[in-house]
């Protein structure tokens, strides 16, 4: 079937999501296909950031700890969160950033599973994570990391009776391959280890099932799909049955059972508290305060129906415009085991990505040679699809791409 | 002398730094003598987060992580904070809260000192410190920690050839004391241990001098005297002497030498760098950088001289005005050995406190039995210390405290 633009329109036109779009601050003349990394800005959260400055700070100062709510936001915001990734209630906080929760799961899993010191990670994993396995090691001398690409092909192959916990992308940030959650959880567990699942890519992408799946410990961030603003703190998940005995080591006030107690010794708070630290940015909490309450509408069916509909044709239409030029896919062609985005290998990559920004359509670039696309869909169209292969076309046929060379490199997650 | 309203309001006529009261937005009626807890906001920073949101976030999206500066926030932020620490450029960052900075800082100087185990301590810290003490001692089995109060009366007496570091706080958050740093400094690097100082009570409120003293490492909160926005991030100073060979496992991408190079193996950026984790909350980080625009102005020394005379006042005028009634002053009578707050002890102190609020006068309680006082300079007059004895001796005189007493209890630092 050959695909136009308008078999393109009718699929807006039936688009269950398409009246989410209208919420959010899209800037004129911009395809914005990077909400995996920096999620769109809804009108809502300025009105929210403004209520909270200038109210709340600005009027009752000191009072809103208690009278705005925001001691309560990191458990408030982690219920609602917690929806949105298969947690029942009391499971999910939203405090510190990725990096310091992936540090505090892989502690807790450690101490949970004592006399194993076995991490197995995936070589291919965004950095972070590797990076804050090593400073646990670096606490827990005689742990040790075994690796995915490194150690075996397969993370599959790397589990066994030796292995404390696993720490695993549930969709890869550049490839955008979806692991099966149930299944290797499943594995996991057989072998006696737990599981740390790192949801960034997929919070608010796809659903995510962390109950039904078994799942012992998850975190992820919030400001790429949920549109929680630049840098909005990250979540962290702690399966209840693991709540009591669970303990880390950023046993910082927040997490304490009476925090304004102000007792000499830690005393780590029921259920998922103990997991907090310390205190926390509230303007930008309350900036994903408001993409929830957008969130709360949203079925996560209709998401990943869209998203895969969004992918499926953003790949169809690449190869078919642009296929003699060289781009490759990378990462899965069958949509179910994918997450929202798409990425495609070329030795000039980079200058290609430069080519699209230049001319309105935003993805980015990943070293060495991937550009990557995401699809978000609460604000991407199937005509945004349809025209940022358009550009992409007219860069590729004009060789447009190759005058970008000199730009200067920089990217950001 | 006598005191009167007259003698007041000369005061406040001649303060060099009345000019800056105008650029806070306080609420109308009330005296707010809590920024030692929650800083008052700025006009400026309400358009500057307005800016952050809807230009930078809403319009460029990802592109601001270079075009906005957001990527250099924690160093450039850093260095403003060092100036009124006495830092020199590239020893301090703004990021995460205090409690993962002294984390941070305490593994650092346990790894720089190797081959000692023992911690000290305040048992009167506050004690978000202890607890993360806790968590690093939880981290290296065999450190101990020694604690003023409960092993000695006095830290000094704590320090000998054992102890690899001595973490304690610049002014007490209670009492208001304040701490001789240079003297403490040098005494600890004399029995070979490193300092950690804890500046969230003194960073704004009074001159630091982290150079000068030789301090090692210093954290401290931005929300207080600082003005940063409920919840902003925390600093923390490295000694360009400690750089090179500190470490902390909270290795983070954003500390890492290359941190879009997305390699494997973590790699500490050079300097400061090495002391930044995860990603950082970009809307409250602005908020702050507001504020500094404004301590960009600010001569330390004019703003000791004020705080000085705001707090001799105070307690001159609730022993002159309430003394009757057994309020009884904690901490310092000597403003030299005194941080910008003051405190009084009453066994009804809860119920004065509540009482206070109700009237607009905003301080703060402190369990079990202290209410507490804090001047900020930028934004306190003389005037508004005279009202705010004027409702306490109103509130004192008449028995109105005894009629709080069903007040619900709550607090927040």
């Amino acid at each position: 079937m050959k695909i136009d633009i308008h078999a393109v329109e009718a699929l807006d036109r039936d688009d269950p999501l398409a009246g989410f779009k209208s919420r959010f601050d899209l800037p004129e003349g911009v395809t914005y296909l990077d909400g995996n990394s920096l999620g769109a800005a809804l009108h809502a959260s300025y009105a929210e950031i403004e209520k909270a400055a200038k109210r709340e700070w600005g009027q009752d100062l000191i009072r809103s700890w208690n009278k705005a709510g925001w001691f309560a936001l990191p458990l408030t915001l982690g219920d609602r969160v917690g929806r949105l990734i298969g947690a029942a209630p009391g499971q999910t906080a939203v405090t510190d950033h990725t990096s310091a929760n992936v540090y505090k799961a892989l502690h807790a899993a450690l101490g949970l599973n004592t006399g194993r010191h076995v991490i197995v990670a995936e070589g291919g994993s965004f950095p972070t994570d590797l990076y804050m396995a090593e400073g646990v090691i670096a606490t827990r001398p005689g742990t040790v990391m075994r690796l995915e690409g490194v150690d075996a092909p397969r993370i599959e192959d790397l589990i066994d009776e030796t292995v404390a916990v696993v720490l695993v992308n549930h969709v890869n940030y550049k490839t955008g391959a979806l692991r099966d959650m149930e299944a290797l959880t499943r594995q996991a567990h057989a072998a006696g280890a737990l599981v740390v699942w790192d949801l960034c890519h997929s919070a608010g992408a796809l659903p995510v099932e962390l109950d039904r799946c078994n799942v012992d410990f998850a975190v992820g961030c919030t400001y790429k799909y949920l549109n929680g603003g630049p840098g909005a703190p990250a979540f962290i998940y702690v399966a209840k049955r693991h709540q009591e005995k669970a303990s880390q080591p950023l046993s910082g006030w927040w997490g304490h059972a009476r925090p304004f107690g102000f007792e000499r010794s830690y005393d780590g708070g029921a259920g998922i508290l103990r997991f907090l630290s310390g205190t926390q940015p509230i303007l930008s909490l309350r900036a994903l305060s408001a993409a929830l309450d957008l969130w709360d509408e949203v079925d996560m069916t209709a998401i990943r129906s869209k998203s895969i509909a969004l992918t499926d044709l953003f790949i169809k239409l690449v190869e078919a415009r642009c296929g003699a030029h060289g781009l490759k896919l990378v990462g899965p062609r069958d949509g179910t085991v994918r997450g929202s985005q798409v990425s495609f290998e070329h030795e000039g990559a980079y200058e290609i990505m430069q080519a699209l920004i230049e001319r309105g359509v935003i993805g980015d670039f990943r070293a060495p040679a991937t550009i990557r696309f995401g699809f978000t869909p609460l604000y991407t169209s199937f005509t945004d699809v349809w025209n940022a292969v358009d550009v992409l076309h007219d860069v590729m046929e004009t060789g447009a791409w190759r005058d970008s060379r000199h730009a200067v490199r920089s990217a950001v997650t």
